[in-house]
């Protein structure tokens, strides 16, 4: 093999897929960015195969000529088999869908999958300062944390390690399409943000809630701070099970930058001054985001198929 | 030396401490239960001095001769330096307490100190089948866990993995000594359930309150009920934070056996049955208990003993 090791990463959210080509010293090589096709496992599988051919044009390559496809999705992943299951998101339930198996026998490449928090994390990790011990809290369609614990991915016995987006939070909330009612999901996700701030096509709700409370609407000032001491919870909840050192803001409501930080480091403070426990954690301290213009589910995902290179060498 | 090693490992509650002597195969030679005298550091100190005086006099030795001594107790624990904060049941807050210090200058013996419920972990994994991934649920005069994940114990980066007792799971419910309101450990642990269903001294509120539903009274159905969910509330947090193989319900308040472990577990069928997610976890099939008179926090105390030996043999 005369060329250098091409690898290719997907992140894949409910929303949009980010796919990235890079070679082995991580130069990205090309970049593609389409929506998701959801409602059920054929229509994402199309979707992802799409992005893939894509970025594989993008980079001037071939899909074969990959070395690996590493993919971050939500839902509960089976890293070993490949299989996805409660992407509820993607509109995948409880039947298992055989993505590595379909994507790895059109194309002939390795393809790992796993969970997008768990990808992003792998990501963060990367980029962050937390000395291998971090949540990425992944706030997009859906709500879910990546762990990795004293430098280890944490991906529990069944795969759902960091499902926190479907913790009951409000009893008197809406219904969540898991099945249960007032999920973290329903209350603090950029589509529930979404549909308590609706805005025009292609347009940030969380963006446009935060610019309207800025300007003093009292609605939105509402809005955004309830926002704020929902994910205040959920920081709370990630700290008194696992106590990381860095808990990272991350998904597209993150993409707001520094506004989303302060609420919610704020929200924390109010917390604290009632809990001299909380105090104590100081946990307003620990919130970070990656960098600008860095995709921790991109690199994540690169991780993951460099990871499968190393191991099986074609 | 030409004694075979002794070691002794203390379960500090926030009602009672056992203490136990063991030898290096880990037979046990004596064992002392003893009231707590709670009430700040200068009590907790003398009363766990008095427990090793005690335990030790009934092994027919000296403190002195121990080769170390393992403490679980609840609160947040640094174990390289011995020092406690948080106990909130002890009556100890902000303020550490050097107890590993205090009582290796009393007794001139190596101490060891980790929070209980870690302590528990590591003595419920090596009595139950767990493949090295549980999550020991303590459930006494406080709520918290401890989790072993993959072979090791996670303390956290502050020490407060597992302190799920400080939880917010109910709005409306009373304040906390912690400083919030509603915490799972004011509506599920054995000393909420107390102040519920009152009973005469000596005698548990548990034991009383499902005999009272096993005998019809609607009020104590009710009670009891209402006390299976909030435990299976903090079992789906467990699970959708870690996903751990095993979760291990202890404490004292699941003393009495079978009755808890059927009532955790019908709460968790009614809640996977509105939930898809939820029935595909199965954590009603994933719920264990120490054998009968097996003390998991005791063993856990006499590991972390034995792993200060270990280290550093004197």
């Amino acid at each position: 093999m005369s060329r250098s090791s091409l690898v290719a990463g997907l992140d894949v959210g409910g929303t949009k897929i980010l796919a990235v080509v890079a070679d082995a010293g991580g130069t990205q090589m090309a970049w593609r960015r389409r929506g998701t096709t959801t409602g059920g496992s054929e229509a994402v599988v199309a979707s992802v195969t799409g992005a893939v051919v894509d970025v594989a044009d993008a980079a001037g390559i071939e899909p074969h000529e990959l070395d690996a496809i590493g993919i971050g999705l939500p839902g509960i992943v089976d890293p070993v088999t490949g299989e996805v299951r409660h992407a509820v998101n993607l509109g995948i339930g409880a039947e298992s869908v055989a993505l590595a198996e379909r994507l790895e026998r059109r194309f002939r490449v390795r393809v790992i999958v796993d969970n997008d928090a768990n990808a992003s994390a792998l990501g963060a990790v990367s980029v962050i300062d937390a000395d291998g011990d971090l949540a990425y809290l992944s706030l997009g369609t859906g709500v879910a944390v990546g762990l990795v614990l004293g430098g280890e991915l944490r991906r529990g016995w069944r795969g759902a390690a960091g499902e926190i987006g479907h913790l009951p939070v409000d009893a008197d909330g809406p219904v969540c399409e898991c099945g249960q009612r007032g999920c973290l999901e329903v209350v603090a996700s950029g589509s529930a943000i979404g549909r308590r701030w609706p805005v025009a096509d292609g347009e940030s709700p969380v963006a446009a809630l935060f610019d309207a409370a800025q300007r003093g609407d009292a609605d939105a000032i509402d809005q955004r701070d309830r926002l704020a001491d929902h994910l205040a919870v959920a920081v709370t909840v990630i700290a008194l099970t696992v106590d990381p050192r860095i808990v990272v803001l991350g998904g597209g409501v993150a993409d707001i930058g520094p506004p989303l930080l302060d609420g919610v480091g704020a929200a924390l403070r109010q917390r604290a001054a009632r809990s001299p426990l909380l105090a104590d954690l100081d946990l307003a301290s620990r919130l970070a985001m990656v960098p600008d213009g860095v995709s921790a589910g991109a690199l994540g995902a690169l991780h993951l198929a460099r990871s499968a290179v190393a191991v099986a060498p074609r």
